[in-house]
């Protein structure tokens, strides 16, 4: 038996979100059958504000409904220290952690040889911009400790190491609560190579 | 830090799905702003045409975008043998199976004193009204194998027994493809008292 067309057009729409199976969006489909008009509409009109009211800033090219984006407009904010990180969604758990003052800058992705994706295709010419307009005491490279997010690393290192004098990388180690039980080997040689003095 | 308002929006509205957390909804919601605006768009009419097109069937109160459903429609289905199921998407696996010819009846739900609904909440009198007007041969409870389920099966076993000869229960036992290694007790008992002769 197939679905009604509506519905059977819902779960389809549903499945090719992230993580979402056949099974899954049957699940979520079912659900909004359940709920009220109201409730589906004002989820069809936040998916269509999202796309309508969300924009790359044009600075970092972080995501912002302003531009540019409220962290780079913020006067507080440290503009001589510049995080790279690859994607616009990797700047909210650092601003969630509060860590850090300084501004961003989105690669809009990593080095990646086997997918075509070298330095050309990644947001570098505006970084470089950045760097040579300002005078920017650090640049904290953020990407992820992947064997792309690596090389990534790398490369802006040996890039932009005779104009900053200061370019650091997120230390990798045991998480916060975790158990060295369960760290993975890498991970472990990770947190000893980086181990720090008691101070 | 907090995402922008449509962002925020658009995560709050992901996290009302049932099974996804906060954590699922950011996902989902960083994936809209990956995909095209035209990609958005059929997701947000596909949620709103669900809502406009699919009704309650007037007959067995399934869902459909017809009226009267395409099964209760379909003259090939015995309609002397109703499927008694607790809610609309439960025919789904059933007619999937492909083991059923005849048509459903759904009650909107189970009997649950501690919710406080009784046999009076649920979508009977309408299944009194079926059996009264047509010769029905055979009423299958296809209630959830749960407490709930029971209790609702037995309630339509007493009620009707007086009027359909046939009253029968779905067999409860081990799945097939199952291992009995991992059978719980209770199927594990339901799979002795239902054993069959082989024939």
């Amino acid at each position: 038996m197939q679905f009604p067309l509506a519905l059977e057009r819902l779960v389809h729409e549903f499945s090719r979100l992230p993580g979402v199976g056949r099974k899954t969006a049957q699940r979520l489909a079912f659900s909004i059958l359940r709920n009220s008009y109201d409730e589906t509409k004002n989820l069809a009109n936040a998916l269509l504000s999202v796309k309508d009211q969300i924009k790359y800033c044009s600075v970092c090219s972080g995501f912002t409904d302003i531009d540019p984006c409220g962290i780079c407009q913020n006067p507080s904010r440290e503009i001589n220290q510049i995080c790279v990180v690859e994607y616009p969604n990797n700047i909210f758990p650092i601003e969630k952690s509060g860590a850090y003052k300084g501004v961003y800058h989105v690669l809009m992705g990593s080095i990646s040889p086997l997918d075509g994706i070298g330095p050309e295709q990644l947001n570098i010419k505006k970084l470089r911009e950045r760097i040579n307009d300002n005078e920017i005491r650090e640049l904290i490279i953020a990407t992820n400790p992947t064997v792309k997010g690596e090389a990534t690393a790398l490369f802006l290192q040996q890039e932009f190491a005779d104009r900053i004098n200061s370019i650091t990388r997120l230390a990798c180690g045991i998480p916060a609560g975790g158990d060295l039980e369960y760290v993975d080997d890498v991970t472990m040689t990770e947190a000893f190579f980086g181990r720090n003095k008691f101070s």
